[in-house]
């Protein structure tokens, strides 16, 4: 096991009308001008927005909003957020919604206390030491932002999607409830359970030795997203298959089952570039990328996959060809994101073999002038765009 | 699932060296004048002091010292340190060793900030709402002190083991170094392994049903130590071993595997009266109680027993017959427990037969008039003294 540091301060509130206790949040970290951040239209019609207002007016703290924020959120909004934020003299900046609402708000958090262009944190791995605190009201479980340090946005300008990091990113407090999940299509649902999953592989496939601790905390997490995805699928308003989902995707990435060794990775950069590219769900594009990627770099360390494909997928594990094992995984993997609905191949969310090429040379764009992506296996630009031959026939 | 807010911000630093870095965590969390408390002479006989002073005055930050703190730690060491903090104008306590230490600590920080007596926190259910911020650097991995919010003390007048809580005793930073627990005798490195696993076992016995998300990270952290116990008593400086078992020891009493659902602990009180009255090692007496309080409440929820026995033990599941395989289940504790040197009945640590009634009885005593412990079986005073009859003959 490496040595690490892990802190995760965010002040989780989970269950049934929590949100009605947002106004006692934010005055309890600090907050007395709030910027509320939302996506479209649904946060308002349903009457979220409203209540979350009256709980603020009832604990006194002052409120403007800025909403539309759209999936794979873009810059021009965060552009206008700080902009809101400076005139206003907002100091706490409320995300109701999903990832990309609250990887919007990140990124206005940072512009708010920073003189130069937020987007230096994105294009550079500088990480971010000061920024406005962030509370979250959580709408779809899958990008984790509820309790990371982390914060994925899209340049407009040559539509680079990046990512910043840094401590004052994790959120002041986080509210989950899981009835506010009830009115997700199942499309976005599956999308979000793939890149819960997809958090927890990143972690997972590592060369540190030793980690057992952590290897069982994914498999935990693994195991959990097997069993509550099908049922949230056809029953949207299971409560209970809804609660266990939004608090898995947080313990995914809040990053408890990822310290003491190396992640990988790549396949987000990889899926980055999808959709950057055709704006498809993250999700989906994790779905195709991933089955891919691990049908590239299973042969690296066998028996990890053999051990994937046990403890996870319930294989039996093969003695005397273990990589027949580790390949009835992967295809165990690709079988569950098409049974929840989920794209596995390039077609499926329109995406052109002749792409690849540009694709494949924009994953290293902007990255400090790294030739490799991943840990795991190091990919250069030659093999990421094998993988995405590889996920063109998935 | 429940219900709940979960909140852990201790800042864990895990490896090899992290305690030299003491000085700079105090300063970090606003520490200027430091109280450092311990346990025996090993921490000073090992340097480990000297190396924490120096990096203290590396970092500027003044220090006075207590030590003598034993197992079970007393009342009367937390009043002397009291008394110190407030007479050197203490404003950082740092413990230096197990949870014996962490725990005495706690006291210390919370009466440092208290008119009255430190006690009244531990004799009622009131909930500590100040205290001075407490640091450790864990040498002793077993009773989660070093990221809870707990703190168990035993008042001499009267031999009463009681436990206090409140947020303000989550440590601000804990330093965790695999090689300070390099060591530990074997004995006491069991006690620690079954503190850690009753730990889990106190929030897996639940009747709140649908925690899938807790239920997993419990098998994932019992399977971890399952693994790695016996590995470090065959080979103390395992490294890797040492480590997975001082962080599964943190995770498994942070709560994070424990929100969401009613937790019991009817076994940890029931333990108390034990090494209240023979002094015995915590774990130890942990060892003594749990396979009989698994035998005498199995029958009120069977399945979760033959889930317990099936995805931690291994167990083949007895389709015809599940109570069989929920005393397979059982009988896979015990053994596992002597196979890494520990009692597991009441002769081995010293317990009387004759003595069982009185035990019973001082169980109930100062816990504000409740009549029954434990949630998953509510027990009373004639149950509790059942459990120590089932142990007298385990």
């Amino acid at each position: 096991m490496d040595n690490f540091t892990f802190y995760s301060p965010t002040y989780f509130v989970f269950g049934r009308d929590t949100e009605k206790e947002t106004g006692r949040y934010v005055k309890r970290f600090g907050g007395t001008k709030v910027l509320i951040h939302y996506g479209g239209g649904s946060a308002v019609r349903s009457g979220l927005i409203d209540r979350i207002k009256a709980s603020l007016d009832a604990a006194g703290v002052a409120h403007v909003e800025l909403g539309g924020v759209k999936p794979n959120p873009r810059s021009g909004l965060v552009y206008k957020g700080i902009e809101l934020c400076k005139k206003e003299g907002v100091d706490f900046v409320l995300a109701v919604g999903g990832g990309s609402v609250i990887d919007s708000s990140k990124g206005i958090c940072i512009g708010a206390c920073y003189d130069g262009d937020f987007w230096d944190f994105y294009k550079s791995d500088r990480f971010v030491e000061k920024a406005l605190p962030v509370g979250t009201v959580l709408t779809i479980p899958a990008a984790g932002s509820e309790g990371s340090p982390d914060s994925v946005v899209t340049h407009e300008d040559g539509m680079l999607k990046r990512a910043a990091h840094g401590e004052p990113l994790r959120p002041a407090f986080s509210i989950l409830n899981p009835e506010l999940t009830f009115t997700l299509p199942a499309y976005q649902t599956a999308c979000g359970a793939t890149d819960i999953m997809a958090h927890v592989f990143e972690r997972y496939f590592t060369n540190t030795p030793e980690v057992e601790v952590s290897d069982r905390l994914c498999e935990a997490l693994l195991l959990t997203m097997i069993k509550e995805t099908p049922r949230v699928i056809e029953d949207p308003c299971n409560y209970e298959a809804r609660a266990n989902i939004i608090w898995a995707g947080t313990v995914a990435h809040n990053d408890i089952c990822g310290v003491g060794h190396a992640q990988d990775w790549a396949s987000h950069s990889i899926e980055h570039e999808l959709s950057a590219q055709y704006d498809c769900a993250h999700g989906a594009g994790l779905a195709v990328i991933f089955p891919a990627w691990m049908k590239y770099v299973y042969k690296h360390d066998t028996d990890r996959f053999v051990r994937f494909a046990v403890n996870v997928w319930g294989c039996k594990k093969n003695g005397t060809d273990p990589e027949k094992t580790a390949l009835e995984g992967i295809a165990c993997v690709e079988r569950f994101f098409r049974s929840i609905g989920m794209p596995t191949s390039f077609a499926e969310i329109g995406a052109k073999e002749e792409d690849i090429p540009k694709m494949a040379k924009k994953c290293f764009d902007e990255i400090n002038g790294d030739t490799t992506i991943g840990n795991f296996v190091k990919l250069g630009e030659k093999e990421v765009a094998d993988i995405y031959r590889l996920a063109l026939n998935n």
